[in-house]
């Protein structure tokens, strides 16, 4: 079975986003000793997925020339990979050139989900899309956390576990970035 | 200046307690090592702070014989400390046995906090008491966090940073615990 791992950047009172969606305080902070740690990470994954604000995001930059120059490895991989992203309305036809390997799913569906686990190699891997997260952590779907902890404290935004059951953890890795960001990586204890 | 800092437990997602003061997520759990290093953190101490709720938790325990046994060293500190609890309503002589060198306020005085770290010596330190660190916060008066992140996510509870300010913070500690708890150590930003 191949697992599926939520990466979400959080703040340390746990928002992945501000009040209206605000991402501005990690984006472009990404430190060269980051970029190697992602692309590590990335060469592992076997499947991405978004919603569709990080799809849109993601997909504005990792195809462009920007996205080449500002970390090579990561573009490639970003651009190779097999993506789903989940989309009530989305039609990739209409919606700009397609980027690569692209599939639209208007929900998610658990069994599909579990199909997904069961075929293909490598990691599947959610990034950013904090909704998505939540809705996948709700069904129980998640196999891995990867929460990289920005140091601020936001005060209000959209909070990733929201509306979730208790869930006891088990804390499988951390990693200290000297930006002063941590990443904890937990498993649903068995 | 003494520095005031918030020592305060933590599920992953936030909560320093459930939505009725639960603590069964980390009570009783507390192992050798984590002894270990709050009796470390604990001699650096000059006072104690607390808010009702936490104040007759630990009354209830630390000068009792079970107190004693359970760690020495932290026993000997907590009786020995001076103590300042938070309470709009109590009166420590119809309390029970006083415990040695408590103060009472009733309210949080910004301008009293201020006095308290200009003058003494050792850290002041806030345990737990969510509610109090909560207000603290407000008033821009902690100099550090000290979040000792449990692994469990809670879903719903009492949550630390209600209602507060966005802050950019320093990361300057991390200590990983064989027990899958990870104590962050932040400070505000200059």
């Amino acid at each position: 079975m191949r697992k599926l791992i939520a990466f979400t950047i959080v703040s340390v009172d746990g928002y992945f986003a501000g009040p209206n969606g605000e991402i501005d305080w990690f984006k472009g902070e990404h430190s060269d000793e980051e970029k190697e740690f992602s692309d590590e990470v990335s060469k592992k994954a076997g499947l991405l997925l978004f919603g569709r604000t990080t799809y849109e995001m993601m997909k504005s930059f990792w195809p462009t020339p920007d996205g080449m120059r500002s970390d090579p490895v990561m573009a490639e991989v970003m651009n190779r990979m097999p993506k789903i992203v989940f989309s009530e309305t989305m039609k990739p036809e209409k919606d700009g050139p397609v980027w690569k390997d692209v599939r639209v799913l208007h929900d998610i569906d658990p069994e599909e989900i579990v199909s997904l686990k069961k075929h293909g190699e490598g990691g599947i891997t959610i990034l950013g899309s904090g909704t998505i997260v939540q809705q996948m952590e709700r069904l129980g779907l998640i196999d891995e956390y990867q929460l990289m902890v920005v140091p601020v404290i936001l005060g209000t935004g959209k909070y990733l576990f929201k509306d979730v059951k208790r869930l006891n953890l088990e804390l499988i890795g951390t990693k200290v970035f000297r930006n002063g960001r941590v990443l904890l990586t937990y498993r649903p204890k068995a």
